[in-house]
């Protein structure tokens, strides 16, 4: 499986198993903490790939550790938060200047998180092992490192994500159990892409583990694999092989308009259809799609991120 | 049962098997594929209704065809459009006077799709044999109705249709392969009326068969009926008489609250609802409703469509 | 159990069973009955609870009656409405006036019925018999309070309330049965916390019966409690135990966020979460959170309706 | 000047003075008092431009009766509303029915008014003589014919006309003045094409006579021409001609992008123009519109109604 | 002149000039400082219109102090805050807390200062001498009464004020000048109501003092009266007179739907003002109206506040 | 006057003449025709200035050429968009990778255009000699060098732009004479901030020359300074100082809550300034201003951009 190189980063491996697909797997030992280099890496990945990578299509994300996907925020670092706020000279902190800073370190870490929803092509979340809120302490941070091995809970992060869960795997809304609402996506998101607000309440006051079965029934993940993080990865790719089979406007055409339905009205949602589709109703990909189909060949399709020339606007 | 000809037309047939209730058989032998002429009517059939019809209070969706719903679009004549195109006269082609045009040509076609919203009273889909999402190309819808004996589709395509689809019935989101995003609201309505948005993008980025049982498990159906046609279009009507013993402005206020609702804020809507309300509360049907009951006989309601004299605003 | 009798009033009882948390119960003899004087008494208590009450972390609201949670609308008084129109001088009525009267009574009534969206802890319905929807008449409301022991259906009024239903109970949207679109919050709030609008517009059309567990399928509630009143309330008192032990800081953020999410897009929920979080992320209670996991003891928060002196702003 | 028949009707006469320009006079003797049959006509005429007439860039909106625009609503034809709601059998009259009624007849009237504003040229109102608001009633509009010679309003009821005023205009809100808010679309226009709120309550709230310069002040018109009806349709004229001369994607695209920007966020107008222009800046106008100007000639744009061979989406 | 003692309070007087209108006076000797106590009988008085007084068609808003207007926030009193924060134990302070506590207080704040816009008349503010922010502290506060006889700003709070400007006076938006950007409206409705952002802008960074005539510039006076205290408050009562011989329900609509388009799309707004108006149209005021008219006598309307009998919804 | 050599790039000249103030200079020779090297420097100046630069909190734009703000678009690098698209291989290019291309760069662009909105201090641009819309093409723009002397225009693009022009000023919405709709913010902040939208169609429809004074009349500047670039540098560069000197937090605020307000409804900006100032309202600066203003001193504010240690969320 194809290493690619200039996409890696130090806690990030990004493979090309197939062609037009990537497999993105957190890595950072050993339970995929996240400090703010692993974000801002994150980030930078997405938004890089349209300019530095091959034709992808379709993405897969996963972790490389079977038993953890991610234990959340990396508390240790966090923690320094508290620590220099407390330490700080009590002549030269206000509130107010505190909340304006930390709205400046919000803002690129909800990016960071969101970056998938930018891309113009699917990510697929293959969840494996447990998976804990971005917002848990150092302390508890340092203890779920041993007990990595049976926590499971999915990013969430991103209303783009196709979300495939291993039978295995186990979630917590984790935020609360530190002292703070959870304000990288997962409030945001949750209420739009599920049908149990009810239960989404429950679970975000309380940070009870639940299993990926009751994930599937409320509309967190769609799919639920016997196994563990082969069986979840391999479904996924599958799904991945399956996407990319079909033309990328189509399928970026579908991303994006499905995204701006969950935020807009029925009439605001048809009329940006209809000014979306007026573009990208004149791409050669209906004809070769008809074309391949009755030669019964794969579409060969142009890349997605043609440039033409090298003009700027 | 009533055959209505002021209200059919060449492939739409409308019964009345009650009273209040109209039957709309689509009928474009052999798999009702959708061209311009047959969307117009379908559009110009619901937005006459209150003109031209009786006290309607109900409507049930149908096709003509015991294993096919609809085929979609129809490719042969969409087909047109890239020829016509690849055709074209280099020297007058504009990428931008095309755009605008299929915005001209996109705008009515999802008008009339989404006609059904706009009437006072439910219509209710009885799903029978397969469905396909309207976007199917030539070659492909030409074999399609060869198999069309086991294709099944809802329409999905309002959100005012009451969904009740028969157990044999598939559905597919097949715009995808045809090389386009779905554009006459499958993206738009899906979001929002059901509870797992992360099988609503599998499925359409990948045209994935689906069936009866998972479309109501994720909230598209909201019944699965055992049998055939005739299963699904008898429990269909049995709902549609129950809501035509209803009072008309109340169903009809309901029908446009809930719709409002899913487009606007909480705030938002209760304060529409203040407005809509305070018109509707002046009716006679409450003492109508609450007599009849009293009495243990049927409501006896003025039709919804009343004229007072002939006034113009 | 303490009675907070300065909470308390004609018709709801309160109780402090557990430090942090109040249980409300309704409790209008013999069917909770919503009248004039209930509604805006329920309106009241919540909004008064900032002010006049301990440190609250969460509610379990049920009715005092184990086989009817509420008959809805209290028809005898509502019925006076019809009447007073009925024997009103027709030279003195106006359509235009009377109109605005409904909106000045319908919208104090909407803040009532809304009120526990408002206060900054979790409010958690237990649900035991049967509960039908605010808007039965008078006679089928006599009717109904010897039925009653059979009757169940949540309120559904309010997004913030955690909905746990008893095995028995029994749903109806029954407003259409008295002629009227539900104006106090069901149609508003159904489609964004279920997931299945089709079957919320069939019951809402129909004001069928259906079950706890119809209710759990499509989301309404998110669990369902083998046994009746007893074990509804002690299922709900526990989750409300355990709401309580968090951070309120962190709880009402999580409550108020999701409640935002609900009603905005994407990109506003995660702006408005950066806002809020500048100054929640300043609490305490983080600090404290971490701490009290540490050494194992509960964590012990300031409370929520602290006062900085007596300043006003 | 060319009289373009298949456009015109009973009291509309539609003129081609110039290539690519309408010239629209409205001419229903002898006070353009606006009955049903007149606005359908006047909303039909916009809706059927784009597929009966010539290349249009620009449109002149006047009056064909030198000292009035137009006397507003047909009072004689409105008054049969009040008789015949006076004379209804009361047994029948339903004050909810009533309603649904007249929501079915502003709809397609406010569609009608409001029809300029979906074209995609500009349209340019020659203001002169008195207007009065849409909704005087007959007898006053029977007197009003003869004090004619010195009413004047502009129609206001779009936002995408350019309002051009002779200096002897005057112009009045006058729907309060027969019981009623306007509602074709002045209340909804005013407040986001003006820059004095409070001039538009006051003048809404009395039905002030107000002058053709403090129109000018507050922002009702962009231009007051010096004389009477020839001036001002002749510099309108001038202006009309300047547009044609502009490619007309440019143009229609500058008015869709600056309506859309009045009713959103600026982001939200920001990811409009966006996808707008991602497809409009492939036209070929940009290039003949550089070469046009370097060789000092008009530019030879292709027409916009463009149609590529006969097809339908 | 009638002296309304049920209305009137400790600080405001409320007087009824002529039918159907009121003239409310800010008295709180010596500046109109705006305490709690203030603001709250302020907004209450308002809110109680409706329920407890005679009539009202329109109100007319005016100082007692011919020389300010008013000198905003009272700051002796909201010095306390800084005061009682500083005092306050460090160990049970909280900025989380606090922040909630001020949102518990800036909200009833803005609810009381906004209450004009609630109300279904028009509120003429006739504006003479200064006026200055909410939000100036106690020390400034104290100089100001003595240099009070030069200040004059209006309140600009409601959108539904005319606003009306003696020739003398003069405004500051002065709340930047104690530390804070201004929160109880006057940042929210200026770019609502005026056209001019740039100035808004400048003045709202800067506090600099503007004249009415500036102020009439920009949109926010719509008229400046020449003279002082007398000669405002009597044009302001001359358009109050006229407004209240117009229909109520006319003038109700009227208010309500500018309000609703300032806040809304075009698309949304015509919707509304459809529903709306699909009650309004209903009453008998237009009959009135036009009979009166013929007659040549005052129109005669019921009471906007009509009761049919004592019924609630 | 000090050169920030840290923050001045090629073509872009950053100055601190007085503390707390930056004075920027477009400097692109021979008439700031707008590359993308340009904006994307520019863009890059403003994102930069919270972590490079002392503690800033005015910033005045203006151009190094005395006769000439900006020609607008470079169109000798944008012509090459038309060159390389006509040149490229027809069996390569599609119209709908090409829309998704403009996409790409359109919204980068748009980005680094509004940064000013994004910075927490008010810009003012000091606006003298003429002005061009973004968008005019090669061969004009090398016409326009010469005539430069006599060119002016505002850029218009932020609405966080205090507007200020020398009274030589003239200005022209350029776009359309080149083929195109502005698509980097002129449409969509003009009639957000200006009170005479008929106006802003009629320039943006014509590209038409329009003055100073007539710009001060419809509100695009605040206010005409006789003289040149000298004379409206130091008139912006008093404003700076005056708004220096208050405190950061309220101006940062205010500038915040007045863009909020451009884009909500008054409900909506309502809630969000009580939540914006529920931190805000903690800072120290209140107490600050109220002491330095008793004791006759300036204020002493802490930096805006204080960092509390280290810390990352």
């Amino acid at each position: 499986m194809k290493n690619l190189q200039h996409l890696s980063s130090k806690w990030i491996n990004v493979y090309e198993p197939f062609p037009h697909i990537l497999l993105v797997e957190l890595a950072r030992d050993p339970v995929n903490a996240v400090c703010t280099e692993f974000w801002q890496a994150y980030g930078k990945l997405f938004d890089s790939i349209p300019e530095n990578t091959p034709d992808v299509r379709a993405l897969v994300l996963s972790s490389a550790f079977p038993e953890i996907f991610s234990a959340g925020l990396d508390l240790i670092e966090a923690g320094q938060v508290a620590l220099a706020t407390a330490d700080s000279d009590p002549n030269t902190t206000d509130a107010a200047r505190i909340a304006l800073d930390f709205q400046r370190q919000i803002k690129p870490f909800q990016e960071a998180i969101s970056a998938p929803s930018r891309v113009f092509f699917p990510v697929i979340a293959a969840v494996h092992g447990m998976v804990v809120g971005l917002g848990v302490d150092i302390i508890s941070a340092c203890d779920i490192r041993y007990k990595v091995s049976s926590w499971q809970k999915t990013t969430l992060y991103s209303f783009a994500l196709e979300r495939y869960a291993a039978s295995n795997t186990k979630f917590s809304i984790k935020e609360i159990d530190i002292g703070l609402a959870s304000d990288m996506g997962t409030l945001v998101y949750l209420p739009k892409i599920t049908g149990n607000l009810s239960f989404i309440r429950e679970m975000s006051y309380t940070a009870q583990w639940f299993s990926a079965s009751k994930a599937e029934q409320v509309g967190i993940v769609s799919k639920v694999v016997e196994g563990g993080k082969d069986e979840v990865v391999a479904a996924a790719l599958e799904l991945a092989k399956l996407i990319a089979s079909k033309s990328p406007i189509a399928v970026s055409g579908t991303k994006r308009l499905i995204s701006y339905s969950t935020d807009h009205s029925v009439a605001e949602s048809l009329e940006y259809t209809e000014i979306w589709n007026s573009a990208m109703l004149q791409t050669k990909d209906m004809m070769e799609t008809l074309q391949s189909a009755t030669a019964k060949r794969p579409g060969n399709f142009l890349p997605l991120n043609f440039k033409f020339g090298k003009s700027k606007l």
